[in-house]
């Protein structure tokens, strides 16, 4: 049995649209901006067994799709308002797939309070991509940058840093201080990697008090060096503060640090406050319900950031996961 | 050599960037939409040996990718404002095919009054994708429906039909009457197939006199069963009347004119007007450069439309192009 695109759309992603979306009917949705407010938008694309894996559960694919750009948006202090979905499929990828594909975006829509408002669907042999674009609403003139960072300011981050690549590793089967952990810090680290949690909670915190805030996708360390580079400043961090996820917390190992924190797969918040605000930052998270560590200090001079582990510097092989190559000569 | 993600974005797409767009610094680009506009948005993905040839020029596939998305905002009456791009790049695309890919998106952004404004790049071993959401503005409660159409209205077509899928067709080498032409006219249709052109000129008359509009990128026939599904009528098209491009024109094969008229790849407008309105639209298109053909009429009742030629009812294999096809049990 096969489904062409329509079908696909009736039976899985029509109940999914919301909003300004026409009941996915026409060629293109709609978006009215609050009197006031300006629109965010992200976008970011997952390739099967290179962002997620094949065999991880469609729910949290699809999930994690959403979650990498509802990430971007909390880190610009915007409110989710929607999305549009774009799905190279795979023939390999049955009812069954697309039904829990679609059940983990209504459950993601439910919780972050957005619809879909259009997408396009299309057929390809070899590997399922996902790309999503999404759409959130902030006061006009209020979004966080990553360049307002100012050399004396609190470095925070909010959650742990390198669950997810601990995951990764041993979803991968990887052999690693991650193997010997107890069975339950191990399926938390797997479900680190297959589901963010995109911080949305810290987003009116972030307007209030950040003077600057990211996404932490690729790497802290190497994502701090680009808040620097556009903040023209560099930083300090001292790695015995970050929070490391449970089980490899306290380690005094520098290689695994230098793994966990430059690993990405995070999508944890990296934003700078100055000090004087620090405090009602602290507490405006501490209410959100968001965990969130001060890290470091931006520093003067325009470089990357200095890591600090045990008093000395972190030696680090990479800054940051670059997973994305292309040839340019041959 | 190899470039990684930072430098492609330096060197190719940093230069395209536009105003809300933080020159490509930020997690996410901003939009202020004018006081009393809505945003209309848009989105297509396009595969490479799917949507456009492996071998075809890198500037015609990035045009392709941003006019595909032009279309649907010209259909809707919006003016166009700027674009999000993913792109899933392979190992075999080189410095000069991304530097034709930009310098395509440079000719359009010119051409169409867009500028880039966020996006991601991500690397696959197979196959290119491109992901474009498209973003346009228009005053706010005139966008143009596919659902407004009316028994008795008029039923237009700009420009050509069949022109993309006969040059698709010598593309491949698939024998028919476009092997025949003079070389002009054949690279005419490659050259339509490559590089179609919204009609973005179109959009004010369209928000002024059109009951409904869509754009035709799936097959005329197919495409106008979705507007009259939409519209909750049906449609008589006179086929002698649609307009066949340069070289094909006057045939009087039925299978031939069936094949033009459900092959997609035509990115023309389908509007339906009503009939007092007729000699003011067309009057108005006249002024914006784009040709306009009368092909039919909306009927009553709901249904598919009726698609006469050389006086009886013209025999359709398929209504539409169906290129996208998922296995859903096995």
């Amino acid at each position: 049995v096969q489904l062409d695109e329509l079908s696909i759309i009736d039976r899985y992603f029509r109940p999914l649209a919301g909003k300004g979306a026409f009941g996915l009917f026409d060629d293109a949705g709609l978006i009215a901006v609050p009197r006031g407010e300006e629109l965010v938008i992200t976008t970011d694309m997952l390739a099967s067994d290179v962002h997620f894996l094949a065999g991880d559960p469609p729910d949290t694919i699809a999930r994690k799709a959403l979650r990498v750009n509802l990430s971007d948006l909390a880190a610009k202090g915007a409110t989710p308002l929607a999305y549009v979905l774009s799905l190279a499929l795979t023939p390999d990828l049955d009812a069954a797939w697309l039904t829990g594909f679609a059940n983990g975006l209504a459950a993601d829509q439910k919780r972050y309070r957005v619809t879909l408002l259009g997408g396009d669907t299309i057929a390809v042999p070899e590997r399922p991509v996902i790309s999503i674009t999404a759409f959130g609403h902030i006061a006009a003139g209020r979004m966080v940058h990553r360049a307002g960072g100012r050399p004396g300011d609190d470095l925070y981050v909010s959650g742990a840093i390198g669950g997810g690549a601990a995951g990764l590793a041993l979803l991968r089967g990887e052999a690693g201080p991650w193997s010997a952990l107890a069975e339950d810090e191990r399926d938390a680290l797997v479900g680190r990697y297959r589901l963010p949690e995109p911080r949305t909670a810290l987003a009116p915190a972030l307007v209030e008090f950040a003077t600057a805030a990211m996404d932490v996708s690729d790497g802290l360390v190497g994502d701090c060096d680009k808040l620097c580079a556009a903040s023209g400043c560099s930083a300090v961090i001292r790695a015995e503060a970050v929070p490391l996820p449970g089980g490899l917390a306290g380690t005094i190992d520098p290689k695994l640090v230098a793994r966990l924190l430059t690993a990405g797969d995070d999508f944890e918040i990296l934003a700078t406050v100055a000090p004087e605000n620090a405090p009602r930052f602290k507490a405006a998270a501490e209410n959100a319900g968001v965990p969130l560590t001060r890290i470091g200090t931006l520093a003067g001079g325009e470089g990357p950031a200095k890591v600090l582990f045990q008093g000395t510097e972190l030696g680090l092989s990479q800054r940051a996961f670059v997973h994305r190559r292309v040839e340019t000569a041959k």
